[in-house]
């Protein structure tokens, strides 16, 4: 980065706590939005860190968001953790929710947590590793707005759709991926069309549903999902699962939610997670040094892991007790409360 | 086709368990083998109907299989259904543990199914289907033989590793997917050779590592997944799922315990569950509506919804009593027990 300045970890959460506060957010969901912000900055994931305040304040300026609602779980026999966000930011239902998730899933092998009635910004990963932190499998799924066209469609239908997936590695940093099925973050287009650059093959069409590789037109048009029909597919399953699924919105209908103001989509989120312990009947230290071979294998050939360079980050990072970020992102933020 | 004959849709049962038995397979394993074939042929799935009696028989001749072994399903009480197929085909297995998964859906909301120690060489969507007809939704992956490199690799690590998905659609054929995350399947690049033509760009690499257009070096080295990374990271997790997580092989621990041997890899199953009506807090007729509308919007831009084509199939054939397959494969069964 040309211009960086260094922020200690003890204050990326103070930073985040005051501006969200100022903006609107009561404690208990700045606290829970800047513990989020926290650990995707510890690990230079820039665009889900410290950037994301100015979505939360989107959000809150858009006008439909509570920043006090305190999410209300349902109390149940199954094995499906169910919280309602009332309107506010995921993270403080899904903080509330995550020890039951664990608890159900120790308890029944697998267990489900369903998410409602949020509005939804963050990286997936951190959720899904804090099941991986304590010895379970996790997976995530959400919608967003339907700014993505399916495989031989013309027009948004689909979000951008990420699944997020974390498999627990005793002593080790886990096996995490965390994916958008478009084939482009949207944020990756604007930056496209920031440097008049066009867009490779088979990642946009435009407002007529014509192949486009102008960003503009992109923006204008509808992105398409990665990996052609099979990417949309998933696509799809993401919607039905995050969507229909736990009684929540569609891409689409979040977009008309939102009636045309920014901010961070409504919807819902569900999280799945596994016991491995139960799922190979008590082998899952036998099994983990299968897991490892293939990792191992992976890696052999120069092939790298998903996330590799977000663990070296975090780990460096945790050493010297900084983190690095833009210095105008800094100006910005304080420029948001000023 | 060029050259087609008709089987009644009372034959295809009869003909596949004479052909099932006289290979050696027991009349309960020959019965539920012969079940999958039916349902597949009936929606013209040729790569997966009848045509897969040869690699029945292969799998036989390769001397592993178990022809009789009785499936043993564990006691549980948590919402995992575990089955052993004690060495022997999948279906049986898959076909004693249904009605167990199905009640523990619906106890639990959300439950699994680990099969064990299988033979495997069906189609997955059949299963998902059982789900989805009794109001479910369901998930199957399986790992397959070590055929395809993962993404920034050089040599095969992964199995063609399916992942199919049904969702239940009120009065209508569900929302069904089944796709391999390697690039192209396996026949595919064997169709490539036989017509002398080259593969697309970015589908295989050669026995260095290479990228290569050549099927016969395709063959030799490693396939690649579909969608690059992301393509490759879903292959891994479903390595994961239905490999370590459920105490049962990898693709590159099936392709050893082959010994180059030919017929179907053996390895586990995992089938997933989730029932609406409990994760949508009794509101799954509502929602219902709302993944109509999902779908109605996807159709209504001229794209195709997964599977239509095998509904298109069933229907028809369902309506004149027959199926149509090649003459030649036919006359290739009457030979194989000749």
């Amino acid at each position: 980065m040309a211009d960086t300045v260094r922020i200690n970890l003890n204050d990326i959460r103070e930073i985040s706590t005051e501006i969200l506060e100022k903006v609107g957010y009561g404690r208990n969901h700045a606290s829970a939005i800047a513990d989020m912000l926290y650990t995707c900055q510890l690990d230079d994931c820039q665009s889900h860190g410290l950037f994301r305040l100015f979505m939360c304040h989107e959000t809150m300026k858009a006008g439909k968001i509570d920043g006090n609602a305190e999410p209300v779980l349902a109390e149940s026999d199954n094995a499906i953790v169910r919280v309602d966000a009332r309107g506010a930011m995921s993270l403080l239902a899904v903080e509330k929710a995550m020890p039951h998730l664990i608890a159900k899933t120790r308890k029944f092998g697998i267990a489900a947590m369903a998410v409602n009635n949020c509005f939804h910004f963050s990286a997936l990963w951190p959720e899904v590793e804090q099941l991986s932190a304590v010895g379970l499998a996790g997976m995530s799924m959400v919608p967003s707005h339907s700014w993505v066209a399916p495989a031989g469609g013309t027009r948004g239908t689909l979000g951008t759709n990420p699944l997020a997936f974390s498999w627990p590695r005793s002593g080790r940093s886990p096996f995490t991926f965390d994916f958008a099925t478009s084939a482009f973050a949207r944020g990756e287009i604007e930056l496209y069309k920031r440097a008049g650059k066009p867009l490779p093959e088979g990642v946009a069409v435009d407002a007529n549903g014509a192949p486009t590789t102008d960003p503009q037109a992109a923006l204008d048009g509808a992105m398409l999902t990665f990996g052609s029909y099979k990417g949309s597919a998933l696509s799809i399953m993401i919607e039905l699962l995050a969507g229909p699924l736990i009684d929540d919105l569609t891409s689409m209908e979040s977009m008309e939610f939102a009636e045309g103001k920014g901010g961070a989509p409504y919807h819902g989120q569900i999280i799945l997670a596994f016991d491995p312990e139960q799922f190979s009947g008590g082998k899952a230290a036998a099994n983990d040094a299968r897991a490892e071979r293939l990792f191992a294998d992976i890696v052999d050939q120069g092939a790298r892991l998903p996330s590799q360079r977000r663990f070296e980050a975090r780990k460096r990072n945790q050493e010297r007790g900084y983190v690095e970020v833009p210095a105008a992102l800094l100006d910005d933020l304080r420029n948001l409360t000023a």
